[in-house]
């Protein structure tokens, strides 16, 4: 096993703001065996995530930035090849913070889940059953606490994230109305996800279309963007609104610090909320919301789809395309 | 009775920021008899808030502007004269939205408050048992939801609306750090109303005060100003930290809509909330809190200042002194 090879994403220098392929490089180390309480992870898929990005950036983050020359730091989904922790055995799969590696020789208390159910496809695990799935579980219905008979809108409405939220606001009897970049995307927010209405931001008459959309308003906004599309939903929000700050795609670096309207007074005037959320902090409920997810997906009233780039080197430039909205659902790097 | 003149302060011009003296006039019109439902009060005490520049704004806000020729929108503390309404009586001392007017002939329902303990002053029922009080209380423990133990910062801390929620926040067992303009003000937050720490924003080194004094950074910020102090404040802000958004005391106008640092990537990464607040929202709950800040201020564990101006020709020109900031404490107008 030692002299098998592990080929490793490093992040060689600081990206000032969205990491490129130029930011990364790929060694290959030999494969390391685990010890006592230790884990070998074969993966199987690397997550590609917008959350990449702060990763890697100096200015203030949940963690401490990825350090250069480290391996890139990333969910990833794999099985177990050695166990050396009575909770996992040879042939789990898991999902964790696995990094972009080919093999992660991780303590047992990285991995986020077992995946027990294997009916549904395993890259599932990491898009629609998981982080991107809880992402939008927790954000929209803890955060954002949507009552039926309200109105949704989302920004990448079509997103990984956007397209869960959406459709779970759907469920439970919300009017959704799904914001999202060119004419392909917008058709699939109404086609695929459900929305209600879709408006496509990157059109002249984006906020003539928007009017049209949410004619009295929103209750609740799921914000992935920050930057004008927020400029523009912000002032039509409703008394009491919550605005759940999921991310800040739109955003291509905080050095400077980006200006933009105050929103103290939309705030003030419509006693509205704005919060922002990351999925960690649910740890606990994961495994309810993974049953009521799993569930949605079965029988079909939860759709999801998959960018799937095949291979560790398509993986230094998968962050920058998504930032571009190359993608059409969750990106995910398959190892073979 | 309809032989007397009730002197009125009229809204003559629409002010694009703070309303001033000239925006105002004052006239006498004969008092009117109240119809069956109403009641006529004389006012003894007129408001003066920081909410009122917000009802004369075109800019969109609670309710509709006060119309040009209208009389000024204010809360006010009076004693009913006459009743044609089952539930009062002559001689009781109601608050309510009388306007900046000697008399008020107005419905019944008009009626906040009818204030049957006489054994605190009258005025205290504008101030810290009014819509003052009752904004920190709500504000602070609904929205801010403080725990015994966190970091509670306050701006406009020596303010009438500040010093309750620092006294409050003190009174449930909080570190309490004022923010006031000027060192009369901060060394009012230190000596009278008890704050851990006071920093004057005015000082060419109020970044470094503010450091030392929340070198942690802090839990709750109830927010009077928005503008520059805010954007001192909320990079230190702490992991789930609560914003309540009371007013925008530091913006001149909404008018242009103004601009500053973008709050999105401090709540995502800090998973706090933001949130504006409305004292009005609370009306079930006035009762509840009007015992409990009674009990404090008999107590003398809740104490506040009145600045009492005399005359209701001294009404158009208090709002811009109170953005000023001449006033040390709640902002009245006496009449005689």
């Amino acid at each position: 096993m030692t002299e098998r090879l592990n080929r490793q994403v490093l992040l060689t220098s600081r990206p000032a703001g969205i990491p490129q392929a130029e930011h990364f490089d790929i060694v290959a180390q030999p494969v390391v065996a685990p010890r006592d309480g230790e884990i070998l992870v074969r993966n199987i898929f690397l997550s590609v995530d917008p959350a990449m990005r702060g990763w890697v950036s100096p200015v203030a983050n949940y963690s401490t930035p990825v350090p250069i020359g480290g391996v890139m730091r990333a969910y990833a989904a794999g099985q177990i090849e050695h166990s050396a922790d009575a909770r996992f055995g040879a042939g789990d799969f898991v999902t964790g913070q696995f990094g972009w590696q080919e093999f992660a020789t991780v303590k047992a208390d990285a991995v986020i889940r077992k995946v027990e159910d294997t009916t549904l496809p395993l890259s599932t695990a990491l898009g629609v059953l998981g982080m991107t799935g809880l992402t939008a579980y927790f954000g929209l219905l803890d955060a954002g606490q949507p009552q039926s008979g309200e109105t949704v809108i989302v920004s990448t409405a079509a997103g990984a994230v956007g397209s869960c939220v959406g459709q779970i606001a759907k469920l439970i009897g919300c009017r959704t109305v799904g914001i999202a970049g060119g004419p392909v995307k917008r058709q699939l927010c109404l086609d695929e996800y459900g929305y209600d209405a879709a408006v496509d931001y990157k059109t002249p008459d984006f906020a003539a279309t928007l009017d049209t959309a949410i004619p009295d308003g929103a209750d609740v906004y799921f914000d992935n963007t920050s930057g004008a599309i927020s400029d523009a939903v912000l002032p039509k929000m409703r008394a009491r609104a919550r605005i759940v700050i999921c991310g800040t795609a739109s955003i291509s670096s905080w050095d400077p610090w980006p200006s933009g309207p105050r929103v103290e007074r939309y705030l003030l005037v419509k006693r509205a909320r704005m919060q922002g959320i990351l999925v960690s902090d649910y740890t606990a409920r994961y495994p309810e919301a993974i049953r009521e997810l799993s569930a949605w997906v079965r029988s079909g009233a939860l759709r999801y789809r998959e960018d799937i780039l095949d291979g560790i080197e398509q993986a230094p430039g998968a962050i920058a395309g998504l930032y571009r909205g190359e993608n059409i659902g969750k990106r995910l790097i398959r190892l073979t």
